[in-house]
């Protein structure tokens, strides 16, 4: 177990055998690199050919669920199972007609791109000079132009619009509370905090209510109007009375595309409230912000860059590959106060030179996460790939595809549309002859079950007044309209069969 | 614009023409994906042959800086760009002399794992009988058997430690909390709620602690020993003056592997006050946990099973790309009931039909994040490649090549040990004939940037009783002992130099 190395230090010495993770054979490495690009090429290029989702199989769950691995096994034949019992069963949001929940495609280059970021494996948490922190700089300067939000706000790329959420409420928080509610914690003794959202507001919001310690009593849930947008009277009275009651009002939530229907609420209007109350306004706008890079529908978030904290995705709309999305906020200083730590072994910024010396701010100032991975590089890429006008094509091209569907429903008298598309959404339901709403709750959300059983389109359903309705949320850049001509046609032949 | 389909109903209608973000011509893209799987292959089977660290040029910064891009730009184009100015400036960690903070190395698997996982863009957030879901919960069932939890447990992974010392945080928070904290939110006048570490614990508890509207007074502070490990005699007077005066102690927070110096507290006894005293448990056992997985060193995390929640990395120690870490929480019930919550568009888990019916549960209820990347691929695929054993010795040699460095670091009269590694880290000072601290502070600062500008080599520096130490942890797969050989050499060349 020992071998002579001959060091640097020009001696001769005994080393042990020293081991590395590193593949033994970096030529077999390299084939089979080449095999995984040929067959990822080979699946994106036909995923059209295949059933949006499949039932994992007994085999392939028995498979995957092996004993933990003592000793190494082959790398081609771990492949291969990858290939036969994982590769074929995706959630199926790649597919053309997968429409449920809210849930984006992904992209060739953005696969790509990942492959990229985890070979060099930078740690975009902070560390100066290096070039991952440059890129993710780079695609927030990008991203606050298209939002609209000035060049001295800050931002930071996240998990997803759950953590943006976080993020922008714990700044939120910590800016608006009349105290130092990171040192002394939350004490309704010295104030009272409440913030305001609609009904359908995302409950990611709610979850970072609760978790921030407010409680979700002070997420004061406001009734919407027909439109599904908040009932600006409904909340000025909730705040006058919070106010006279002893609450402290501090933070309207806007959300711009709700999950149930695509509402937009009047995001000028709430800025107005904000601005004349002095509450913070963060915009929930998971995939709705996106209506701002459209020529034809960037009227419906106007105002959105008057919030004070902006959370959104780029795995919804943007259609990158998972995880990726983003936060911004107007102050930079309201953002690095909410999150800035640094213990000694983490002192940077000062001295102008290596890798602490000062070069970008750290990003794990504006965050809860210190190590950080270079999810920036797929934005960075994407983005150059297709330039924003393209990407303004496609969403464009998805509210036009849903506009599309509910021209198909109206005109199917089978169907009935339960709400009129604002963005991206439509909730209709088969009715066929049938009357009684508990038998149609009941089939509606077994024709989501046989579309998605047969393969053949994923939606989901929500409960819209009592109505369990079908649900269609349009992210796909792979969605032809042709795609929605046999959704219709499907849901009315299962809906006849069924009823 | 208009183009004539002949759509699947058999009817030819004018479409407007329909655009995708998938590429024009997916031979190109093949072509690009295979080049760059030959360049991600040599870059890392060659790493060794370049400087840890070079400072990214003012060109390169110029280059990533470019305008919003709004027309596309060749797929080639845009990675000849990246190989130029990003790709040969990564932060570094891959290298086999990169041992700053602790960061994770990567392996060429846990690179190609991301191509595949970006590829199927699979939603691990929920849905069911999909393949991802499946390989996430059979990884959490090895990290479980590894870690000696009950297979009763639940786990969830996620971006890194600082998410998973959040999530075990918050479960500690509600459901030790004598009344629905979720819903009423933290209220001193109710219960003013504490919790202990020691000084050395990491400061991501902290912003954790903060984040959850604890307050950072909340977190009691407690000195260490000798041994950088936390006081216990002090602990319980802690705790017990606490008591008397009022407040509601509700967990321990034990460090296995702390940053500064890799100390593990004594887990096994601060599991026997917890017990005794009712408190919630909880181990931040970021790298250090993995020494579990060692014959030898397991001794020294004795007690890391009795955890109710223990957060820790896969993206040190385990080697995996960015970003993996992953929360364990002993009673599944505790887990789910701090962050479940289903609002109408999420309903799921009964009628056991489609991608709602019910199969595992979802993972979005375990955390705060809804939509979720497969980030499990990588650990299965790496676990399967390597196997257990063979991790449990990299470690090992990890700690080992520590233990030579301190060697080293003991037979040059030059250099000064700060404190006797205990794991992965040790802290040491050049000193030479110097004796004033002030100008060894600023001698040593100065060595680190030093090594990092000329490529040698990267170490961060820690304050320790006011002195300003060098500072090496290894979780590198890719060191050699050769390599500090080097290190050692260098440190006392510059510091001769500069002295």
């Amino acid at each position: 177990m020992h071998l002579k190395v001959y060091t640097e230090m020009s001696q001769i010495i005994d080393y042990p055998v020293e081991e590395t993770l590193d593949p033994e054979n970096w030529d077999s490495m390299r084939t089979l690199g080449h095999k995984m690009m040929d067959d990822v090429i080979d699946y994106m290029s036909t995923i059209r050919e295949k059933p949006v989702w499949e039932h994992l199989p007994d085999t392939a769950k028995k498979q995957i669920n092996k004993s933990l691995p003592l000793e190494p096994e082959p790398a081609e034949k771990i492949y291969n199972d990858f290939l036969e019992h994982i590769m074929p069963y995706p959630s199926g949001n790649i597919h053309p007609r997968f429409w449920g929940w809210v849930i984006g495609t992904g992209t060739p280059m953005g696969a790509l791109s990942e492959l990229l970021s985890a070979a060099m494996n930078s740690n975009s948490g902070g560390l100066d000079h290096h070039s991952a922190n440059h890129v993710e700089k780079k695609v927030i300067e990008w991203l606050k132009e298209m939002m609209g939000f000035p060049d001295t706000g800050s931002g930071i790329l996240t998990s997803g619009c759950s953590a943006s959420n976080l993020i922008g409420l714990t700044t939120a928080r910590n800016t608006m509370a009349s105290y130092d509610i990171r040192r002394e914690g939350i004490n309704p003794e010295k104030s009272k905090m409440t913030l305001y959202a609609s009904v359908e507001i995302h409950s990611s919001n709610q979850k970072a209510v609760e978790l921030l310690g407010l409680g979700s009593t002070a997420l004061r849930l406001i009734p919407v109007n027909e439109a599904f947008q908040i009932d600006l009277k409904v909340l000025k009275e909730a705040i006058t009375k919070d106010r006279e009651e002893g609450y402290f009002p501090f933070c309207i939530i806007g959300a711009a595309g709700t999950t149930n229907t695509g509402a937009i609420d009047d995001l000028d209007a709430l800025a107005d409230i904000c601005k004349k109350d002095n509450l913070w306004f963060h915009v929930d706008g998971a995939f709705g912000a996106w209506a701002v890079i459209t020529a034809q529908e960037k009227h419906l978030v106007k105002g959105i860059d008057r919030a004070d904290s902006l959370a959104f995705d780029l795995h919804k709309w943007m259609y990158m590959p998972y995880e990726v999305g983003c936060i911004l906020v107007r102050d930079e200083k309201d953002h690095r106060n909410a999150f800035s730590l640094t213990p000694a072994y983490l002192t940077h910024g000062s001295g102008g030179r290596g890798m602490t010396g000062g070069d970008l701010p750290w990003f794990s100032d504006y965050g809860f996460q210190l190590s950080r991975g270079f999810r920036a590089l797929k934005v960075w890429m994407s983005l150059s790939e297709q330039g924003i006008n393209k990407y303004s094509r496609i969403i464009q091209q998805n509210i036009d595809q849903i506009r599309y569907l509910e021209e198909l429903i109206k005109t199917s008298p089978e169907l009935e549309l339960t709400v009129p598309a604002i963005l991206n959404i439509t909730c209709f339901r088969y009715v066929g002859t049938e009357i009684d709403n508990t038998k149609l709750n009941e089939l509606n959300k077994r024709i989501e079950i046989e579309l998605q059983e047969e393969g053949i389109a994923v939606l989901s359903v929500t409960t819209i007044k009592d109505q369990i309705v079908l649900r269609a949320a349009n992210t796909n850049h792979r969605t032809k309209r042709a795609d929605f001509d046999l959704l219709v046609r499907e849901v009315i032949k299962i809906g006849n069969k069924l009823a």
